[in-house]
This record gives C-alpha cells, structure tokens and sequence, in this order.
C-alpha cells in the first residue's frame, strides 16, 4: 500500500548547494533523496519534496519534506533508516504518516526563520558558521521599528529577487522582531510564504537602517513604493535558518521518532 | 625595546592537532607562532606559550598565550595584523601589554572549562560539533550532587591520565556545576589549575552517573579511593571548550583591541 511520509529534517547547509536537487552538485534533496531509496529498498529514484527550497549554505532546524513509499516500516524504523544512509550534515529527526494529499510544500500554515548576527570588531571562529558578523555599531531600536513595519499583509516587491511578470508579491507576516541573545542579534520572521531572497533582503536593508545609512523613513517609504533600489544588499546566506513548518492538524499527526522529542 | 605581548585566542579545534606544537602535524600554537611571526616582522621564529595546552578537538573562546617582540605596533593594530595571517578557524580577540616577567601558563589564578551536551535520539548536525550528543534520559539532580562533590582542594588522581610518578594530583575547583540550557546540557569547572583530560574524565564519569551506571555514592568512593578503573570513560573532545583565564591585576592592563569587547 502506498504511504506518503513527511519528514523533519536538520542540516548544515555549509557545503551544499542548497536544498533543490541539482545535476552535478551536491544538494541536501540529492541527499536525503538517496538516503529514502536506500532506505525503502526502493530500486527507483523517490522524489522528496522540501517544504521551502533553502539556497546554497542556508541551514535549516526542521525543514519539512515528503516522499512517497510502499515500504511498511514503522515511521520511528524510517527515521533510524535514513539517518543511517544520510551524510553527518544532515539528520531526519522524526517522521509521520500523512494524508495523500499532504504537501510539504504546498500545505504549511506558515514557515518560522531566524537569522542570526553576531556583533564583533574580530572575526569570531566559533560564531561565523551560523552568523553574519557585524563590527558596526548597531540601532537595534530603529531595527525593531522597521521590524514592526513589515507585520501583516503587505506586498514585498521589493525585497523580492527574481519577481516573475504576474506574480502576486503579496505576503502575510505573522511575526517580524530583532532580540539580543548574548553577543548576538537575532531576527525572527514568521509567515504563511516567502519571496526570493526575502528574508535576507530584509536582514540587509534593515541592517542599512542599524548603521544609520537609511533611516526608518526611509524603510517606510521604500517598503510602500516597492522599491528594490533602496533595498538591499541580499545578507550573506550563512545566517540564515529555517527553524519551523507548521501545518495544521488536518494534514499531520504527532511526528514519530525514536523517542520523539521534536 | 623588547616586549612581552599577552593576546586573547578564540578557536574551533575541529581541523587542529591541539594547542601544542607539532613537527608535522598543523596545531594551533603553530599557525599562531607562524602569524606571530609575519605580523611582527620577525625573519625568526616567535615562540608563543599559551595558558592550556588544549587536546586535538578542544575549542577555545578564551586562551590565553604570550610572546616577546621588539615590535612597536599598538596592541589594537596587532590584533589585525595577527588576524590577517591566521585562519578563519583561528582569531585573536584582543591583546595586552604585559610585565616581561609574565607567563600565560604559570601566572593564572583560574581556568573555566564548559563541556557541551546534547540531548537527542537522533543525530544533530547543527550542534554535534561542539556538543556530545547523549540519547538516554540523564538524572540531571544526581549528575549536580557529584559536581558538588568535587568542589574544593581535593585529590583528583583519579580523574587524571598521565600522572608522573612525583606529580602533585592535589587541585582546587572553586565552580562546578551543570546546567540546563535548551535543549542541551553544560558543564562548567573553574580550577587554578587541572590535570590531564581531568574535565573530560568528570565528564564522562558523572554520565555514567546520570546514565544510572553508577550512583552517587560510588562516585564520591571512586573520588576518594582515587580509582582510575571506576572513572571515566574519556568524554570526546568536540564537547569542551577552554572558556576563559584569569589572572590578577598585577598582570595583565586591561586587554586592547579594535573596540575591545571581550
């Protein structure tokens, strides 16, 4: 009988290009594609589909993807499965039996990233794998207003790369905030989905407004005009995380795993 | 004028040999004499001792060392040239001019260690490089009564491997203790001074405790029988990292740096 199995997946994107499988570069969905053919006893290739398509040297906490398999394996024997055939970089940290319908990709409620900055005037070996660093004196005040201005239902044209002709800009943010924690800064962003680059836009440009070169105002205005001039530049990829999937309880039951702690 | 330079150190000992000087083996001592050397001028080598002869896979936020220059460079300018020839793995935090009399290794009044544990039945590529990862449930309230336990000027024989024939295995820990951080678990120990794989012998013992492999009670006999075959085993390298050194004021003027902030 056919089963479709979502997966919670944990990666260092580091040495990937990316999550979108590739011809000739190493990719986490060529990965974990791989590992659920290896791990299904599947002589075919089975297509994973991820729930965001993560750019090369994004890192992800619980990326969510699905596949499709005639295997009866319990799903917590399907974690231990794949993580054996899976790189050290990448882990399944539990699976569930979905609906047929459930789309990784198509069916979250919204999808939680984090993009971490560490605050230093030297390089810091132990940060900069998972952090952009930054020697600036930083406004996290005026940070924090223009995270305010980018909650709710508005067109992000701007922040976008790579816009198609009719595409709908449109995008709804549930959460947009700076913290500190520790030496670093943090900015989390919640929404139901993301343009190209959007996140890292937004880290960029808000960090232009941090060192005083833009101001709120000016955010504000070329949020409104949608301008991509004034936006920008696009924040290095390796700060970026993408923490959580959430769908709603139609579409996933308890995630199952070896004591399933996720 | 010769100078004695005191300079900060943060590392990922992931890719190094340890702290310690190598004939053929890269170790961090060595890229730092090498990068000592180049920004100083020096055509011959600059010896540099550092506060803790750290293993092969330990991290640094915090080591200290010193080396002599008849260089005139301020400390902040030293820092970055220091930088410019370390690699990325490797930066100096900060750096002080310090009495020729000086020794990063014999003049500290404490060294702090924290040992990094992960909690988790699966693999966990974002945190494995700088946790151990353990899948049993622990008992984090016996692990506690042991790090009490070794609190004060006590034998740790036991607890160390290499000891010499005539070595003093008396040391004084004025901190140990565990604590609850996310999902992970830390160890902190400050000692003036430690034997060898002393903190990841701890550490590994007080697992087995956690584990419920061996009590509390057996521990403290182990501690003051100073039976090496109860201890241990060695915990991994990956989990520990040299925090920081202290010394007096006598020592060290307050540590320079481009906007020191360590």
């Amino acid at each position: 009988m056919m089963r479709r199995i979502a997966i919670k997946i944990e990666y260092d994107g580091t040495d990937f290009h990316g999550w979108q499988l590739q011809a000739d570069e190493r990719t986490v969905q060529g990965v974990v594609e791989a590992a659920a053919a290896r791990a299904t006893g599947s002589p075919a290739r089975v297509v994973v589909q991820g729930a965001s398509r993560t750019d090369a040297g994004v890192h992800a906490l619980g990326q969510v993807a699905q596949f499709d398999t005639e295997s009866a394996l319990p799903c917590e024997t399907l974690v231990r499965a794949l993580n054996h055939w899976l790189p050290p970089e990448v882990a399944v940290l539990a699976a569930a039996d979905a609906p047929v319908d459930f789309s990784a990709r198509f069916s979250p409620l919204s999808k939680l990233y984090r993009y971490r900055v560490v605050l230093s005037h030297v390089r810091r070996p132990l940060s900069e794998r998972y952090c952009l660093r930054v020697w600036e004196a930083l406004d996290l005040e005026a940070m924090e207003q223009c995270a305010r201005l980018l909650e709710g239902s508005l067109d992000f044209a701007g922040f976008a790369t790579k816009v198609g002709p009719n595409q709908n800009t449109v995008r709804t943010v549930t959460r947009s905030n700076w913290l500190a924690a520790g030496g670093e800064l943090h900015y989390e962003v919640e929404a139901g989905g993301f343009l190209y680059n959007m996140v890292r836009s937004i880290v960029g440009t808000t960090l232009r407004v941090g060192r005083g070169a833009l101001s709120v105002e000016e955010f504000a205005r070329a949020l409104a005009e949608r301008d991509r001039r004034t936006m920008g530049p696009t924040a290095p990829a390796r700060g970026l995380a993408l923490v959580e999937v959430r769908y709603g309880d139609r579409w996933l039951p308890p995630w199952q795993g070896p004591r399933a702690e996720v």
